[in-house]
């Protein structure tokens, strides 16, 4: 299995590659359209072909570059059930193995952040999205966020999962690639907390700036960021 | 083997943790100081004991934890035998199996970018420093660097090893995280020169800006970062 991960400077943003050299087949996580022609270029010299665009969610802090792979490459798009975007090809169950993918990844729906949350989970991996960060959870506090949901999916659907799993997330900001669910599981200091409660009082009380790109990010993506 | 790769956003510097769940022993290489407690964190939280800390050259954009973290640890430091620093527990021969380390990783001494270059090879991966960078290589117009000794050592014994090999850089300033030998011999655009003349002619008209830190940096790291 080929694995790429690579990062986006501005929006610190995750984006992943998993290609099979044995069928040339490719999917991406999370792409950022800044870096269209970056992902491009490396599937051409990795030799590989794009039939697959995932998002973990309608992003707030970049544009997704979805739509824009899917002219270039023929690509599908797939997000969960519960995002409101037209543009998308397939919307994912719960539980639904992920189309057009040749190693199989399980979709796991995990609103809170944003309604529209979505983990994938297969090969030793889990890619988080913003549901679960390293020593970190994405905040709760716009886009249908719910703080509770949050801790019930990652505590329920995420923190159950085998504790070598390598956790992938959509963010880090200090400069860390990858953890694991045991480790999460321990040292997470949100994830301390003792109830779902006890997670919302944290997470009402982050007093976050509003993200600079909300306003032209969320409207973008709904459209696949074209 | 639990692999981690860390991310310096001030000098673009990547950091590698190699540990050995069974022995609890773990090796880093290039740290940066401003990062020693997140290392020791992570460290401890991962069960892991510094055993060993390597640094790929004397660096000129950030300062090395090296002697920070054997104070705090009591690890061995090494570095290539060119490296004139009397703060180094051993100084590393070419082809030398790297003491103090539960994998094996073999020396390969690269002088180029600088006189003391070393790059660490083992376990399908190579740490090449600031030797090879994806799709580029380490400036060699400062600390002895040398075109033609570059080219040479980055043909001869880089791109010698097994295609598959992960590349593992000391920097990247596009946001990639890794490569392959077999990318960088067919891609890495310095490495399409011909012979180690065309290579001198590129380098030597790079026309770079002289790094922010190189009169802090060097004589600390000289010093083992003390």
């Amino acid at each position: 299995m080929i694995f790429r991960q690579l990062f986006d400077f501005s929006s610190s943003t995750y984006t992943y590659i998993i290609g099979n050299p044995e069928t040339s087949n490719a999917l991406i996580i999370d792409p950022v359209k800044e870096h269209t022609k970056q992902y491009l270029t490396l599937l051409e010299q990795l030799g590989l072909k794009l039939t697959l665009c995932l998002d973990t969610h309608v992003h707030a802090d970049h544009i997704t570059a979805s739509g824009e792979l899917k002219r270039k490459t023929g690509c599908q798009i797939a997000m969960s059930k519960d995002a409101a975007t037209s543009c998308v090809d397939t919307h994912l169950d719960d539980g639904q193995t992920i189309p057009f993918a040749d190693y199989k990844f399980t979709t796991l729906l995990t609103p809170g952040h944003t309604n529209d949350c979505a983990c994938f989970y297969g090969e030793g991996r889990v890619f988080t999205g913003d549901t679960l960060l390293i020593r970190s959870s994405g905040r709760t506090d716009f886009q249908s966020g719910d703080p509770i949901a949050a801790y019930n999916n990652i505590t329920q659907k995420l923190l159950t999962l085998p504790e070598s799993t390598l956790v992938y997330p959509g963010h880090d900001y200090k400069g860390m690639t990858v953890s694991t669910i045991g480790e999460e599981k321990k040292y997470n200091p949100r994830l301390q907390a003792k109830s779902a409660a006890e997670y919302a009082e944290i997470m009402n009380h982050l007093n976050l700036a509003k993200p600079k790109l909300i306003d032209i990010a969320v409207p973008a993506n709904l459209q696949c960021g074209l």
